[in-house]
Order: C-alpha cells, then structure tokens, then sequence
C-alpha cells in the first residue's frame, strides 16, 4: 500500500522537532520539550543505533504527520533472540483515512523482519485491537502498568 | 518481605551461566545457549547499564532460582520521561511458594523508582493477572503480538 503523493517514511531527524512533539500530542501527555532536550535526546537514540529506530511518515511540506518507535530487545530467551517493541504510534488527527498507521506499523514491522527478530510485540488500547489484526498482529496477553 | 534467609537478589553475573539459563526454561524456549553467547550477551547488557539491568535471585548454594530484566526506554512523551520494562520473570518451580516472584516484581520496581521512570509495564498472561495486581499493577491495555 503506497503512501499518498509526497509523503515519504523516514528516520526521524532534527529538524522535524516542532512537528514531532506536536504530533505526539494527540497519543499522551507531552509537556514541554525544548530543542535543547529533543538534541540531547535524538543523539541519545542515535548514539544506540541498534537498539532505537525512531521513524516518522512526513507530508508534502516535510512536516511529521505520523510517528512510529522500534525499540530492539537483546534477550537470552530463544537462543539469544532478538525482540521488537512497537511504541509512540501518532497519527495526526488531521491526516486519518490515509492509512498513515497502517503503513506505519507495516513498515516498523518490516525493520524489525529484516533486523532478524522472532517477534514484534506493542500495547494498546481494546479500541485499537482491530486495527492491529489488520495489520497480522493477535493478542497474545494483558498489560500490566504501575505508574509513579 | 524478606526473602528466606541465605536467599540474596543481586545483579546477574557470569558464574550464573548454567542456572540462569536453566531457570529461563520454566518460561518459554530457550534453545541451545552457549557459554560463550552468554559471556557476549551479558558483557553486551553490562556495556549498555542505563538501558539493561538484568536480576536474580540465589539460593543458599548461589544457583539462580528467579530471574528478572528491567528494560529502561527513553521516550521524548512526558517531557523526555523514561519507561521501565520488566521482562523476563521466571522463578524455578521447586522454588515456588517462597514468595520469589513478588521479590523480584517489588524489587525491579523499586529500582525503576530509584532510577526516575514515571511508570512500569508489563505483559502477562490473563492468569497472572491476579498476581501482578497483588504487586500494585493495573491493567492498562492489550498486548498484541506478530511473531515471524
């Protein structure tokens, strides 16, 4: 499923600070972030290129309109396997019904395929659970949260 | 809650070899792991200490009984907050009633505290559901899952 004229999926990059955490507004609480954080941070994530794959799908203008994180786990479990996390999916509210998500999610799940993992796992919502069957993934148990 | 006494948790070392892997097994399929996978596994963890930190518990002998990962994710979502990820649980099943799962949950999520993540997750079957409430948890959404 190709994306719509001009928008591209990407790695995540620094110019894209103010869209990014923008667009990250519509998932959760974001607070304030400033460029100096977003630096300190993109370099952290950039620095640990094997473990984090922050992605975004950009529109015409170049401005981030969905967001996507693949985070991979080094485990003993399954002769050393590697694992996948899905995390931070965004999809800006003004850009639905172009399958953004979906084509986000497929291709996050391609990454981690070809980066040799055994399985991609994510969270969500009951509401999302349809969406991520169409894109192949089946529950496989319950999330269990203990904030501070 | 104490453990029972000459029982210690601690970091994983490299003279765990042996248990460690046997003790993953009551979890899921560990395959062949050889101690060398496992020197280059763990110096891999201990190269990276603000991202893995892997846990035991030891008997009286010093064999692994329970085993335990906090994973720790730096978000940009809030205000570059950071996420713990208990992976991992296994506790021995000649070792069961000895509360060792509760230990290793409190503890990991103690360490989590200390090291300023704002929440914990985990994923469990809905069997274990009872359990990780008894530990504080909520449920807090679906695990959705594509294995390759």
């Amino acid at each position: 499923m190709a994306l719509p004229e001009g928008y591209t999926f990407r790695k995540l990059q620094l110019s894209d600070y103010e869209t990014y955490v923008e667009n990250l507004k519509v998932l959760t609480t974001v607070g304030e972030v400033s460029l100096e954080s977003f630096t300190e941070l993109l370099n952290h994530w950039q620095s640990l290129p094997e473990l984090y794959h922050p992605y975004v799908i950009s529109n015409v203008e170049g401005s981030v309109v969905a967001t996507g994180m693949l985070l991979i786990e080094r485990k003993l479990i399954h002769e050393c396997g590697l694992v996948g996390h899905i995390e931070d999916i965004s999809v800006s509210k003004v850009e639905q019904g172009k399958k953004l998500g979906y084509h986000m999610i497929s291709s996050l799940t391609s990454i981690a395929q070809e980066l040799g993992t055994y399985k991609v796992i994510l969270d969500c919502s009951p509401e999302n659970v349809g969406f991520y069957e169409k894109c192949g993934f089946k529950n496989s148990g319950i999330e269990m949260v203990r904030r501070f």
